[in-house]
């Protein structure tokens, strides 16, 4: 399997079931319906370690613009793959986000919400507040890309596929602790690549795809990623 | 341990404990009861696991007609123990939901709802439609055998004991993820057993064992099984 | 460390954070009041496992009667260690019950329901029936002792320290599974020890201890366990 | 990486993390408010998981003072060493607080309760009773310090990385067994730093720090954690 085709698949199954545990927890009728903070969590943390799994061994399962220019700035991914990498991400994501929509087909209609139906395709602010939110994204990417830089050092030894896992407990825990103020995207292509969908997917009674938004869950953890290799690469 | 012998106890365990998790959760008068979409979901991942590490040794642990079938396809086992397993699970199923009939003897009067006590052996959809409710069962076991077979793969390496860990936070990402739409059966005989033994039993108040859906989560997760060792091969 | 001292240790810890979580769970004014299932049942389960991490390599840390007599019939422990463990077992239950009381000292007169109080210490029927309260506390030791039986068998190998983290699975499983008809004691220690401990402190506004009920999580889990080692036994 | 700067380090991650989990959960608006007791003990303890793996090949990730002292009283850590640390560690925690308020920043004054503020910084009694409070704190301490030195004997040996998580699981026990009372502080520096940080930052409608309280998370944990070394020395 390519670098490419990994990265796709990758991104595209952790997106449908990232976007999967938002749908399920989100959609009128749904059996998981309010079923709470818990279950989006601990849902997006499996789905990250099942991507890792799934993908680590043929592209290291980035996953994630952020994460890919964050690695490439510490000098551990050679430039040349970040382009091919993030538009393998972007399709895979948009792709994901099909499939939820196509999963969870009748729930739409049964959805009063457009502002619902969008978060299951894409993060939106608690508060809105460009510059809060966008400090937000940077601050949990920051954490992300620190740590996992951190689980990549000589220092830190793991039994054969317990780093994956702990990477899924990472995900848990920054969306415990730092998700609730913007839903924590930490990753363009997790957001825009669904955004995508959203716009385009005949989705039943869909409203605005909050455009005006879209720049902060890509910028924010670009720019995280970037200032966590940077201190990384300053203390180490 | 005979292989027939490791399957059928295997899957006895999962229906106790998986189909158990649901009793608790909603039989009227349980201390579970009401505890959620959190509960339903780690039940099951902790229920496959157990039984994994039970009868793995013996049987490779399938405890799933459409995992069995799927394997076969794939070339990761051989047709002649196909039907001979399947037998097993349907049998391990029917007598572990036998156990958790007994086992919450009690409070099968005490729940008003038919519908509760069939959801308690059997599932059921969230919104009836014969289309995407199949579709739903076929991309949920899509993504168990797909990330299963992942699992087997050669790059993949993990320390001993940890791949049946994985294994349960896979059942549980699935749960969460993409079980809100049908209850996620993913697993013929995880449905179809119990619905005999619901139909045979003497429940007290039961309700139809509504044999109109039963096809689905049948036929949709064996669908997804073999499309999933289709693609699978098709990428490596 | 003395086999005997290990398992009080142990069997201490074990029920000061077991019927620790379900004072924070139950007890009125506790910043963890009404958290539910998911955290009755991982607090149990993460309570074994510290208790196992604390004793294990001291006394293979049973903590547990019906455990430890499950575990001589099957031919894997001496019975002359039997009587002993079973004192330590005792006493350490005691003493962990008595701290909890300590630790939750202002929360005592704080809750009105002397039936909540007694929930702390020891378990009771959701439904009172002695033959299927009994049934339930055996189908739930069984559970225990044959999958425990299973985890030390030839066939399966876990990394180092994995093991002692699948038993707390085990037992956040049997909680979230067969837990809710009575509470799964699945120990007489866990049950009696703070039973005793519930008559003789001086509780603020204390009920009845219960007796009547008293011997149901005694023998049940006692034939459970003889059962579980005598199938396992001749199946394998 | 130094010690001081590994101690700072991992302790301002850890209260990021940790503190931050309280402010979701609390703050209004937040999109994990009110999500409970369940994520709030999970949360704190993947922070602990994720601070112990970015810095423990450095300095131990001790990231507590209560910690360093037990360990020094226990002859496990150089005495020179705890007054570094606990300065690193007082001066992390701080700088973690800060960064929770930066990135909650619009949800401080969309909050009404300045108690509910403060509970981002610093614990607080459930029933203020500083005889049972102190009490509390000790045994939770003791509880950490006791397993922790059993996880560094001889006789116990886990696989590469699985210690830390077991680590984790041992925090989130704690919480839920033990943290109804008094918000488990069980670390000066975890209570006593963001404290500080609560007097000192321009918080949106703050109220009083609670200095009176202030006392009992720093001494309590930190006479439970030599009783948990002395009591350990004396038993091994």
């Amino acid at each position: 399997m390519s670098i490419f085709v990994a990265e796709l698949i990758g991104t595209m199954l952790l997106v449908l079931l990232g976007n999967g545990v938002v749908a399920g927890v989100v959609l009128n009728k749904s059996k998981a319906q309010n079923s709470g903070w818990i279950v989006i969590t601990f849902g997006w943390g499996f789905a990250v370690m099942l991507a890792a799994y799934m993908v680590g061994h043929y592209s290291g399962a980035y996953l994630n613009p952020a994460l890919t220019i964050g690695f490439a700035v510490a000098g551990k991914l050679a430039w040349a793959q970040v382009g091919p990498m993030i538009a393998a991400q972007m399709i895979g994501a948009f792709l994901g986000a099909a499939l939820v929509w196509l999963h969870y087909l009748p729930h739409w209609k049964e959805t009063q919400s457009p502002a619902d139906k969008l978060a299951v395709f894409s993060t939106g602010p608690a508060i809105r507040s460009p510059f809060s939110n966008f400090i937000s994204e940077a601050i949990g990417t920051f954490v992300l890309v620190f740590v996992l830089l951190a689980f990549g050092a000589k220092g830190l030894v793991f039994a054969d596929g317990l780093q994956t896992m702990a990477v899924a407990f990472l995900i848990v825990s920054i969306g415990m602790s730092l998700g609730g103020t913007t839903g924590y995207a930490i990753n363009p292509a997790r957001d825009l690549g669904p955004r995508i969908a959203h716009a385009i997917l005949p989705i039943a009674g869909k409203g605005s795809s909050d455009w005006g938004y879209a720049w902060i869950p890509v910028l924010g953890p670009i720019v995280g990623a970037i200032l966590a290799a940077v201190v990384y690469g300053a203390i180490l």
